[in-house]
């Protein structure tokens, strides 16, 4: 087994926002990459929530999601003893540096943010005010992300290509801070390391495009076992019959099941890949075959996830434990800031 | 003596901010009118030390002001038990909420605001890029200032004619939340109270212009008693010769003095008004009356704000516990909030 990093090692930083209950593309694409993360880095996670607050205005939702997705990367194997992993809205030191760093932000760097100038762009488009429905979470939460990143003294950023931005305003937003007062306090500059994508952690949905909500074609990752099988049974498949050779590489149920076993199923999908070409092997059993792996793999992280999202569950405990752990981190560096900006802090 | 005004009085919300050290003007024109609201409200005070860092970028001086002017307070006569009086910077509960009703509030709003469009206006005229030299923290600060009414249940906010929409923008925020959420909590709309200014509370200053700092004919608060004297010695007057009768009204000494001076002082005043006008008193003799009584009436809010400066004060305590009370009021409306926008909030 392999020990805890933790002093000494480089910090990585991993922000999870909760939007939804999380799919099988979730899993294989961003939370076992993101878990990897661990073995090499004093790894800090979080959920954050009042990210989601700029377009999320169900209460009832966003307690449901955020409670869902840490049962999620728990019940994936986040052990919480050896990373930091907290609710972004448990650890009020953030909301204070935001204050703080918004201060050392142009006004500039806002309006060129990717997410603010989409906003704008379609509302210019449609003959509307610029700033049309868009709020002040929405233009401001760069600057709250440089704070996530910042706070946790983060080395590294893992981010899509399309986050690169948020990583480099952490670093641009941190450079004006530290030309100001860096004889006080110096912000560690983050970077960020972009995953290749060429290494296939991409899982096809059930219509064999890249599996993710917005094409609707995804698997729940916890659906109960009858609905697991439903939902594998009906994905579309054509009419090639039973005993003719078939193309694993472009059959649906395969690539599913190609990207998604693990080793302990390899074997199943060598042999399943054989008789697929060899003729002789249908799609109903192609599906049955896909439907065990995925069952057998997914059974114990279900059980975990349910009992986690039990009222009164160790959920609780975790997250409280978390948040102490973020917390005393995130105080460490919000003290060091206050002291170098002059503030009096008599009462702490 | 008066009753603490406490629970079931509308409460009144007062900013003040450390930005230089206070003179008589401050004294007359702002600190004394906002302590007689203690008469009739809950009344709340706090120093606004991170409104000022969107300016301020020393931190001796940033530490130094703040210092001053919660002492100055104090030494006028403000009675922490009495009130609720803190530093803004020891209260986090003020920054989560910022966040929090960030979005809440539209962009557009920001882009009406006062301070921002002088400097965009400036900016223009300038040629320059419209936000140059715009920090983030000048065109939020409109919602942090929301948040510091709001926060405190404020019913009424005293202000100057010049900062009216700040209270109608927390009334705006206010509303805007209470829009979507206000089925699980209800912010109270906040009403602002302009003060008459035909009331005659405005110190002239040195040149008999009104007193203040960017005319620098300011005479500081708390001078050593030996400066105090030779700066009012310094007062312009003209050359009428001692003899001669004199016209109260456009002398600069007599109007400070006539101002300034409080009802223990009026029979001095009235006796000073007569001598010049009937001939015989010398701008001389006035300035010696107008440093006794200046000087009598600031001796012991001298001794003790001097008290109260030296390190290890009192003020430390005043200030901790001023901190602790402010919490308890701003806690108690954030954890509603956070329940009312669907926050888990185990770890608190």
């Amino acid at each position: 087994m392999s020990q805890a990093v933790t002093s000494g090692a480089k910090v990585s930083l991993t922000g999870i926002k909760p939007t939804g209950e999380p799919h099988l593309g979730n899993l294989v694409g961003a939370i076992r990459p993101a878990l990897t993360l661990t073995e090499a880095y004093d790894s800090v996670y979080f959920i954050a929530d009042y990210h989601a607050l700029t377009s999320l205005r169900d209460p009832k939702e966003l307690r449901q999601y955020t409670r869902s997705v840490a049962a999620t990367w728990l019940a994936a194997g986040l052990d919480p003893k050896r990373t930091t992993f907290y609710v972004q809205s448990d650890v009020p030191e953030i909301f204070e540096l935001n204050w703080a760093l918004s201060c050392m932000t142009a006004k500039g760097l806002m309006n060129r943010a990717h997410a603010y100038k989409a906003a704008r762009d379609k509302n210019v488009e449609a003959g509307e005010d610029p700033d049309a429905g868009v709020n002040m979470g929405l233009y401001n939460y760069p600057i709250l992300m440089a704070v996530d990143i910042l706070i946790m003294e983060s080395d590294v950023v893992p981010v899509g290509r399309d986050q690169l931005q948020h990583v480099e305003y952490a670093a641009d937003i941190a450079g004006s801070f530290n030309h100001v007062y860096g004889k006080n306090y110096t912000f560690k500059v983050p970077e960020a390391i972009v995953p290749d994508e060429s290494r296939g952690q991409t899982l096809p949905g059930l219509d064999g495009r890249k599996m993710s909500k917005s094409y609707d074609n995804t698997i729940p990752l916890f659906l109960p076992e009858k609905k697991l099988l439903k939902l594998v049974r009906r994905i579309p498949t054509d009419s090639t019959p039973v005993e003719e050779p078939k193309d694993p590489s472009t059959s649906a149920p395969f690539r599913i099941l190609e990207q998604f076993a693990s080793a302990d199923h390899a074997h199943v999908v060598e042999d399943t890949r054989k008789r697929l070409e060899a003729g002789g092997m249908g799609w109903g059993e192609l599906k049955n075959v896909l439907f065990e792996v995925l069952n057998t793999e997914i059974a114990p992280l279900r059980e975990r996830y349910d009992a986690l999202m039990e009222p009164g569950s160790e959920l609780d405990t975790v997250l409280a434990e978390g948040a102490q752990k973020a917390r005393d981190r995130a105080g460490r560096v919000l003290s060091q800031v206050r002291e170098a900006i002059g503030l009096t802090g008599v009462a702490r």
